[in-house]
């Protein structure tokens, strides 16, 4: 016995050792990312065209929790509900990390009974989805949604919506793009004239979405597979949804013998003619693609859909544009709020979702191969000395030049050199040093070099601030 | 039997109903709050006081993600670590939202091999403690991080911490303020010459944190009674928590007779002069003052602790200036990077958090009391019509202006009552209305409103852009 007991005792001992020696991973967690000053600053670029297009339509901003109720976000993803992250239960609430912007922007209507609102939101949400951080798709994700809310003639606010994704997509420059354009009451009332049952409208809507990722023959057995289509109304869905085109495609389908006989494809095509005219007005249709294979996974859309699409990358001198995927993308969402609202009250809703992290993946490589320094401080002078023993006189002139709005550095060294001095503002693009030296105190002046130029002026000392402001223009 | 049964199914379906009559709870979560646009405004303008600060200083910024693997927070935040927030075990990674900004900063510096930066993080953070949102406390708020990491000679960094915290809250015209100051190795130096076992340092410190909440008769009870200090040392401490003052204070401590004998003292005492030394060049001992009762909570300081409160809020007439709560705090953490390297090695560290969710709270509330309208968009100017029939010419000229980059709105109406156009510029401050008629159009201008005067201009189209832009200075 004494002996088992020895033994069990060292295989004990070596179990601590083992556990002793568990690493910490030091990392963040599956699928998220750090954003270091470099990637601030580019994510800054991309915020600031974005906001302005916003603001330039008007909208106001709000913000809500990072998570809601879980029971806030039930049934309203359909098959992406497996998604969402959901917080541990540690008493009181059950609750969920948000998933989208739109979930939670409904919420806030009905429960502060808000009828009638232009607003914008920029925050992460969260999927526990398969990350592909190269291709920008991430766990923990920015979206910057645009909605309008309210009871509003047709199509009016879907074609600012519209709008402004080109807008943005123009300011940014990120190469050509298509936004395509469709309807769920087309897609409903295509499903019906082709025979698929009610009941599996929105499962063989799922498959549609998939079609542009992967090719019909695919889409088609997972119909027929899977979900128990017929193999003839798999195949009138896929001589459908292989059109795509303009105003003349949407003047023949309300021609089709099939589609004009159904209500809501009829509904659905007059409404997305009256979206061309408007769209026309605004001068982009040029990059609009009405395309009936056009789906989008989520549930609660009832009207206009739309998504946009890179062609294809700079630098990737391909012969035939490929799609590089979506980077924004909306609709019209007439029921959602009445889920939400006791009464069933409903406010009319419709959006548009930019997908910054794709954005951004594009605009770092853009950085990356060019050759351009981008600054990440806006630091417009370092306060620096010539000698030794003047750490005083640096922080009094830098505390000057704080109090006057002057955004201005010091190095944190008692004594450091002139020359290391000067290698940080090379370094990081400062373009002023103010030099105290002990001549110059006893004159009253300071010292300013110009760092690209290095020509140096002396400055009377209350002149400095203005002096400063008009050589770099703030 | 068929009587129990039929029973049993009268309960079965009278569960049932109630289980449908479940009310959804139409709420945000527990100690959380949504942002309406006019909170979204106030809060606007109180980060542009702080990013402003921080810009001035020559920050950097930089992001991390919402949450960290559960084990990054670990053993960090002491007797606080119950209020964290963990996830959901649904499969993966164990994750934990994070409790503040200055662990995933450690984080991200170790992961980095980062030994030196100067940024800041403006982000929400997450605490399961009990709300009292009126004052500000929320489970689910921001924190305003300025932090300075890096070998640099003592106290250069901390002082500019302290210099900018003095920067905002003056900015922000909370009314009148101070910055306690003190030192954990003066707090360690103190414990260990009244007596403390060195195994009650941490909890004893966590005690003296509740002096700014708590009489001392409660905390020399807790001390005494929970946590078994000896009445003498209980009493020893007592007499010096109760100093506070500024550089003559530390020169007398400097020679008191115990803690000029005890090396973290000492050491503590002269940091703190030299401290002193730095705030008086920049002009700021006014609102410093040097308390031995500061203790601040978290386990990972190592040196200058600091805290900010606000001494009373305006529009309370009070005798006696009351302190409303902290508004600020940091101070240095010299080892928390370390606890994250695989070999140990340290990068020193002090920063800054601003509580920005309490001083929302008085602005929100100082606006309310104010008759101040406060504007939620930036909108220039209003596309109106006066007759029937001129959506399209609204679209058109809507078109030009957001494509030369006016901010303009429109109504979503097909025909809207001119009455009704002029009311929308009224409610939401909208400065102009750029009026398109049917004479208009004949003679290739538009009638420029000025709300605020009711004077209207006939200005031609091609100068409409230029003459808005003067007119909103824009």
């Amino acid at each position: 016995i004494a002996k088992e007991v020895a033994k069990l005792l060292e295989m004990k001992a070596q179990l601590g050792e083992d556990e002793g020696k568990h690493k910490f991973v030091l990392k963040t967690p599956k699928g998220t990312r750090d954003y270091g000053p470099k990637q601030m600053a580019i994510r800054e670029r991309a915020f600031n065209a974005i906001i302005s297009s916003f603001k330039r339509h008007g909208a106001e901003v709000i913000d809500t929790p990072v998570f809601e109720l879980k029971e806030t976000l039930t049934g309203k993803y359909g098959e992406d509900s497996k998604l969402i992250y959901d917080l541990k239960d540690q008493g009181g609430e059950l609750l969920s990390l948000r998933y989208d912007l739109t979930v939670p922007f409904a919420r806030y209507l009905a429960m502060n009974k808000i009828t009638n609102i232009k607003r914008y939101h920029i925050a992460k949400v969260y999927r526990r989805d398969n990350p592909a951080m190269t291709r920008g798709r991430y766990r923990e994700f920015y979206q910057c949604d645009f909605d309008i809310a309210g009871q509003f003639d047709p199509m009016i606010p879907d074609a600012e919506c519209l709008k402004i994704v080109h807008e943005i997509l123009s300011d940014l420059q990120l190469g050509d793009f298509v936004i395509k354009v469709n309807d769920r009451r087309i897609l409903d009332g295509m499903f019906a004239v082709c025979g698929v049952p009610d009941s599996k409208f929105r499962t063989i809507c799922s498959s549609v979405d998939k079609l542009d990722k992967v090719p019909w023959e695919e889409v088609r057995s997972e119909m027929v597979g899977e979900k128990g289509l017929s193999p003839e109304a798999a195949d009138h869905i896929g001589e459908y949804v292989q059109l795509h085109g303009g105003l003349e495609l949407i003047e023949r389908l309300l021609q089709d013998a099939q589609l004009s006989q159904n209500k809501l494809a009829k509904e659905g095509l007059g409404d997305m003619k009256l979206l061309f005219e408007y769209l026309t007005l605004f001068g982009i249709t040029g990059k609009i693609s009405f395309d009936l294979s056009l789906a989008r996974g989520l549930d609660y859309y009832t009207g206009v859909i739309f998504e946009a699409v890179l062609l294809h990358q700079e630098n990737e001198h391909v012969e035939e544009p490929v799609s590089v995927g979506s980077v924004a993308g909306g609709g019209r969402y007439d029921g959602l709020v009445g889920m939400f609202d006791p009464k069933g009250r409903k406010v009319p809703c419709v959006g548009v979702s930019i997908g910054i992290e794709r954005i951004f993946s594009i605009l770092e490589q853009r950085l990356e191969a060019s050759e351009e320094k981008i600054r990440t401080t806006e630091t417009q002078v370092l306060v620096a000395s010539a000698q030794k023993k003047l750490l005083e006189e640096r922080l009094k002139l830098i505390s000057e030049l704080w109090d006057a709005g002057i955004k201005a550095e010091m190095l944190y060294k008692k004594n450091p050199k002139l020359l290391n001095q000067l290698q940080y503002c090379e370094d990081t693009g400062i373009p002023l040093v103010a030099i105290v030296g002990e001549q110059e105190l006893k004159d009253g002046v300071v010292k300013l070099r110009i760092v690209a130029t290095r020509e140096e002026v002396n400055v009377r000392r209350e002149s400095l601030v203005e002096e400063i402001r008009i050589r770099t223009n703030q």
